[in-house]
C-alpha cells in the first residue's frame, strides 16, 4: 500500500471517489444571478457546507480511515483539529466502528465540539497558547496504539478532498462548461492540493487560487519564497478553520506546481461573505469556508467575463459568529 | 393560446421547463444522514430556497409573464402577494423589461419587501384586516391596462411550478430511485398542483401530501368536503407564505385527483423544522417553506423505509423569525 507521507496522484483521487460513493454527499454546484451581477463573472459554488458533518473534511477523513487495516482501526483513530476535521474523523470512525479520540483546542466553536461528541468521539481539550497538542496526541497513540489521521499532511486525506474536483469536473462536462479559475479556502493546504490536482489534471490551464486569512498568509509567503514558512500567530482570526501553523509538506509540493496565487482575505471580507451567503444564497457558510467567496467578492476587477469556481468548504458557523457577520453590514 | 383559467396538462409543464431553462436555477436535490436517521426514511430535499429570488415562485411568474404578448407586458404586470410571489413577479417582469406593481400586505416580512423593490417593482401596501386587496389590484389594472399574474389560480403559474417535479424526476431517473411519497407546502395550492401533476404523471403510485398551517387548513377541509371552503383567519401563523384565503379552483381540481392527504403543521413544528434546516442542513428555510419538512419530521411513524421527497419551497426568512426558530429549541 502507498505510504501516507507520499504525494497522491490523480488515480488516488478516482480511487477515493469510488470509496466515498454512497457515504459522502455529492454536493451541489450552484449559481446565483446576484453574485454573477456583482462580479461580472459566471460563478459556480461547490457547496461543501452541505457535506456530511457540514464540511469537506469528511471526504479526506473517510478515505484515510477506509485505508487502515481492520486491526489498526480497532486500536482507534486520533486526530488533532479545531473542529471540522474532528467531526469528519469522528463520523468516519463511527461508520467503521472504530473508537476516535480528538485533541481539540479549548476555544473551538461550541457547535463543532458538540457535533464531534455526537459522533461518539472522546474529546481531549488543550490550550492553543500553552499546550503542545502534538505531544498530547503522541501520548494517546503511545498508550493505545491508535493511528493518527492528519488534517492535511496525508496522501489519503488529500486524495479524499480531491474528489470535490472530480465532482465539479463531471458536472461541468455534463453542462458543457470550461472553468477559467477556482478559489479554494486554504489553511494547511490539503483541500487546495487535492482540488487543485484534480482540476489541473482535467483543465491544465485553470488558475488555482488559494484564499487564506490575513495574518495567516503562510501559504503566500511559502509559495513566494520557495520554501515552507510558518505563521507567527496561532489565533486571532475569525476564520478558525484556516489557522494551521504552516503548509503541510505534501500539499505544499502539489500546490507549488498547481497554484497560480494565494489571496489574503481580511476578517471583515470573510464576514461580509458569510452575510452575503446568508442573505443572497440562503446558505450557512462559516467564515473560513467563505474565504474563497470573500476573495471573489473583493476582486472587483479581473474576473469579469470569466467562469469562476468557488469552494464553499464548510457551514459550521456558531450563532454568535453569524450574528457578528450580519451586524457587520 | 390556452386560457389562463384552464387546467394545465403535463405538456404545459414540459413547455414551461423549456422556457425556464437558463433563467430559473435547476435547484439541487439533497439528502442528509441525520434526517434519514431521524425519520427512518430516505428523504430527498428539493431546495427551492436556492431558487432565484429565494423561492419557487419565480418559476410560475416567469412562465406566466413569458406567455403574455409584448404589448400586454408593456402595459405592466400586477401581482397581489405577501412576498415570495411578489419577488418572483418583480424579477420576471424585470427580465422582460415590463413595469411591475405589487399589492402587498403592510405586515409582509421586511426582507421580502426589500427584495421586491430591488427588482424595480412599485409596491402598493394594504392592511390585511381592512382593505380589499383585489379591489386595489383591479383599480390599478383599470387605470393602466396592466395584466394580473395570480399567485396560484393560473394555468401558466401552475405549469411553471410543475417544472420542479420534472427536475426531481430527471434526477431520480439518473440515480435509479423511485419515490414513494412527496410533501409539499400548500397555501393556495399552485405549487402542489404543479408538482403533483408532474410527479403523478411520471409516478402514478406516488402519495402526494400537502402541508398547510394549523388554523389555515382550508385544503384539508376542501378535499374532505369535496368543495372549496375558506379559512376563517387571514393572519396569525408564522408561515406567512401559506396564508391564502381558500384553494384556487384550478389547483383544487388538480389536487383533488392527485393528493393523498393534506397534513396540518403547527407554528412550533414549522419553527422546529426551520431550526433543523439551519443546524443540520446548513440551509436557510422560511417557516412556510419548511412546512413539508416539518410534516416529515413530526411523522415519527409511517415513513420508515420509504423514499420521501420534500419540497423546501422558500428561504426568505427574516433574522427575527430565524432567531425565534433557533430559540424555540
Amino acid at each position: 500500500m502507498a505510504r501516507a507521507d507520499e504525494e497522491p496522484d490523480f488515480d488516488d483521487i478516482t480511487a477515493a471517489a469510488a470509496r466515498l460513493a454512497g457515504h459522502a454527499a455529492r454536493t451541489p454546484l450552484i449559481s446565483n444571478p446576484i453574485l454573477d451581477e456583482l462580479t461580472g463573472a459566471r460563478v459556480l459554488l461547490k457547496c461543501e457546507s452541505l457535506q456530511r458533518t457540514g464540511s469537506f473534511k469528511f471526504r479526506g477523513a473517510y478515505n484515510a480511515v477506509s485505508q487502515l487495516d481492520p486491526s489498526e482501526r480497532a486500536r482507534g483513530i486520533v486526530a488533532v483539529s479545531s473542529g471540522n476535521h474532528a467531526q469528519g474523523v469522528a463520523e468516519a470512525a463511527r461508520l467503521f466502528g472504530a473508537p476516535a479520540t480528538i485533541v481539540m483546542p479549548a476555544d473551538a466553536p461550541a457547535i463543532k465540539r458538540q457535533r464531534t461528541e455526537r459522533s461518539g468521539a472522546r474529546i481531549v481539550a488543550y490550550d492553543r497558547a500553552k499546550d503542545d497538542r502534538d505531544a498530547i496526541a503522541a501520548q494517546i497513540m503511545a498508550e493505545s496504539g491508535a493511528v493518527l489521521v492528519h488534517p492535511f499532511n496525508d496522501r489519503n486525506v488529500i486524495a479524499g478532498q480531491g474528489t470535490i474536483g472530480l465532482e465539479i469536473a463531471e458536472e461541468l462536462r455534463d453542462r458543457g462548461i470550461d472553468p477559467d479559475a477556482v478559489f479554494i479556502p486554504c489553511g494547511g493546504g490539503g483541500l487546495s492540493a487535492g482540488v487543485g490536482l484534480a482540476l489541473r489534471t482535467i483543465y491544465p490551464a485553470i488558475a488555482v487560487n488559494l484564499a487564506e486569512p490575513e495574518g495567516f498568509d503562510d501559504y503566500r509567503r511559502s509559495l513566494e519564497s520557495g520554501r515552507i514558512v510558518a505563521n507567527q500567530a496561532t489565533s486571532g482570526s475569525v476564520m478558525d478553520a484556516l489557522l494551521s501553523v504552516a503548509p503541510g509538506p505534501i500539499g505544499y509540493a502539489i500546490n507549488r506546481r498547481n497554484a497560480a496565487a494565494a489571496v489574503t482575505v481580511s476578517d471583515a471580507e470573510s464576514l461580509r461573505a458569510v452575510a452575503f451567503a446568508f442573505r443572497e444564497l440562503k446558505l450557512l457558510v462559516e467564515p473560513g469556508g467563505a474565504a474563497g467567496l470573500a476573495a471573489v467578492l473583493s476582486q472587483e476587477t479581473g474576473l469579469r467575463g470569466r467562469t469562476v469556481l468557488v469552494v464553499l468548504s464548510g457551514g459550521n458557523v456558531d450563532e454568535a459568529t453569524l450574528q457578528k457577520a450580519l451586524d457587520s453590514g
